[in-house]
């Protein structure tokens, strides 16, 4: 079976702005997901902020192994709904790939605890992205550094928690630095940030970026089936304790009684 | 200066439960409140669920340091506007210890970006705590395992993020174990997730829980000024670059125009 | 193709001793590399420390995706060259699984710079292993627990670096608890130890332990070409730099000079 | 008690080299220790490769709380008698501070269980430093970054283990990026690397590469007693079990008997 990817766009700059649309004019998500089924193991269709429930609704992220999230002039607009529909979906083992200014959106705040801030230039500087872990599967295949002549500056300080690992570091002509890519698991979902994609410029038509989503989209699939019990709080009651326990001492909540939440 | 904590509780139980009443006559966070005055390095007050705004008022968060928070019974009755408070001021960095049922409080979930459940019985049985990472300064002066003779049993898979270190692994005369004292970072903030203590059992006059409590606040307190800059995401301009740069290609922002949210 | 791994045995107990041949009269590796070989993705043969390199040629390491290690009674006598290259193999990509008494084997300390000592007790008492990371890919197919009705007791603090992750821990009937499965990666070589399998007991007969050994060889196999350049030092001339610099000041290498190791 | 510090220097660049004897005539190690001693809190001392033991006897390591360490020329003249008394000190609880070129010393590889190589250039460049986790202890007071305008490159890939967390990057003119500030826990001995310090450069004059020095120093300093328990692995008889137990089974040791090493 291929792996089931979404790649959500908010599709605003693509209708607004004429920059934008002469590069992507069907969407930025549409050459995403054009580049992610050029692989035979991936499958990806697209969804945006402009669809009901924004194209995901329950049934739909029930069958979906990854989800890539390119977002940046309205993620207020995002219901909260959908949010924590998305979060459930990434507990239970959904992978979340985080493009750019999908810094700010608010499924990627949901899921880091943290404000994802971040120092940002619009002068189309040279980046050069750095594979610090050149052997980790979202770098497979990728030379050790690869450049985006024309990208938008995001600096350090970045106030994302301490990452699982950090795969790429960029450098800018401008003289910040960045981690490009980094991977945290929340759940059962592994989730990847990946900076590049300015709306502005072709960053989405790079082969090398190209190379990189298809590379994240199967190091973020998790084969497993979903792992429902991630919500639950089961009490164990005393009778079928793994060991042979009696009970002792005052207790407050009565037996069968569901925990507080 | 001394580290200026407040306990935080939730104060239910006490009023309404006889027994946790008889343990904690006067509320439990009274009790840790105590139990932390005995160290010099360390003021701290109490706040209650009851008090207005919770006790937390912005001008009185602004001069915290660390935060302890004991809540079971009605996490949804904090409100969202206070939730959000403490998190800006733990980004900035504030410490926070999150004791017991607390796993469940908004606070928690909201900075961990997880569902934090786990597995519960109520039955007095033994917990015995060892200190996996003997030398973290939150285990000063701690023999290596120590024991409450009745505990409420929480139980693994305990769904938050991989932490930063595993400080204490409890073992259940029932036959589970539990990761019972982990830290993280948001932010500027140190967090301190401690299993122990349920309402209808004495945990908080043992006097190793006491000192694992005075070690955690000494842990947690940032000494820095706060971390203001933690919300910011300034646009820094191609005049202003640390290395000379020419500005290319096309840009979506006016200059000086601030980034979306 | 199938992922080629290698299960080395220590095979001094086995020759020695009436209750371990009894149970692993072929030895232990044996029935190890028999149960990995029922996963079709899997070919794995044997090794021992008798033979001639203790059967780890350089030749055979560099066609090797996964090694497992099980050693106790003379991790002293394998020769300090062939850890290096085994060593040397890890950091290229090369899988390494570590067995029970592992712990204490020349590669393990090799590659965790760490003493790695625990506590321990031959009392063929109950140990019980909870998955708390349940859908890693190691906990495939696992229930949340299972049972080893006789095992040797290992007791935290385990004086190994912080792991990666935390797969799996360990509770003892005895009042003990331990870390019992944890991955970390060094170099390009992914790293999983894993503590039941004392020689006196059919550990390795166990279906759930044998499950966890394929889930670990799939895990811990690295498809990507060896990392060679990992033990590199590569000088950069000015006259190559990305970015066009001037060389400017003293400096102590002539051009083209090795730097110093 | 101040923070009790060893600086230990190759020092013989200092003594070959015209260049780095101008720069530091009285040896790098002596500019550093000045630097640390500027703080009340520290007492900071000299020890040479070319003192008896390296001026590391068993007696001062012991009195020792944070050990810096620089070597470049001769890491194999170093003996491993040392280096093996080293990694024990750190282990039990003192400090390291790895700088520049001694990534490739034989007790940062010691500890480090990997190769520790990486890109280099000595063309006097421009290196600009990140922290990206300024309210870490070891960026306090510093600004958000700040620039050594000559200095050698190191570039990624840095082989070493992921961190517990990366506190700076640098950005080199030249174009690379590097993890310039990183931290690791082995046993009770906390590990800061810092990659500054060429010594060809007055780097170790730079009032805010003093700064970061100090920090470190009080961020390594473990007030606690030493863990000497962290080589033993005790047996723990079945009499002495904390929980009940009866002896099952058969057993490969007698009673009382030590286990291999």
């Amino acid at each position: 079976m291929t792996i089931r990817t979404i790649v959500w766009g908010e599709n605003i700059h693509e209708q607004t702005n004429e920059v934008v649309r002469s590069i992507y004019p069907d969407g930025m998500h549409t050459v995403i997901a054009a580049a992610l089924n050029t692989d035979p193991a991936i499958t990806a269709s697209t969804a945006t902020l402009q669809e009901d429930e924004h194209g995901l609704p329950s049934a739909r992220l029930a069958e979906t192994d990854v989800l890539l999230w390119w977002g940046h002039k309205d993620h207020g607009a995002v219901s909260d709904e959908v949010v924590e529909r998305v979060a459930k979906r990434v507990w239970e083992g959904m992978g979340l790939i985080v493009l750019h200014s999908g810094h700010f959106s608010k499924i990627f705040k949901r899921l880091m605890g943290t404000p994802c801030a971040l120092k940002w230039r619009e002068a189309g500087e040279r980046e050069r992205l750095w594979a610090v872990n050149p052997v980790h599967p979202i770098a497979a295949g990728l030379p050790e550094h690869f450049v985006l002549e024309n990208e938008e500056m995001y600096g350090e300080a970045f106030s994302v928690p301490e990452p699982l690992e950090t795969v790429f570091i960029s450098w800018f002509a401008g003289g910040e630095v960045f981690r490009s890519g980094m991977t945290w698991r929340r759940g059962a979902g592994n989730i990847f940030y990946f900076r590049p994609g300015h709306e502005t410029y072709p960053t989405y038509h790079d082969a090398t970026v190209q190379q990189v989503l298809r590379n994240a989209v199967k190091w973020a699939d998790n084969p497993l089936a979903p792992y429902l019990a991630v919500h639950d709080a089961p009490n164990v009651p005393v009778e079928s304790a793994l060991e042979p326990i009696v009970e002792r001492g005052p207790r407050l909540h009565e037996a069968g009684e569901a925990g507080y939440r």
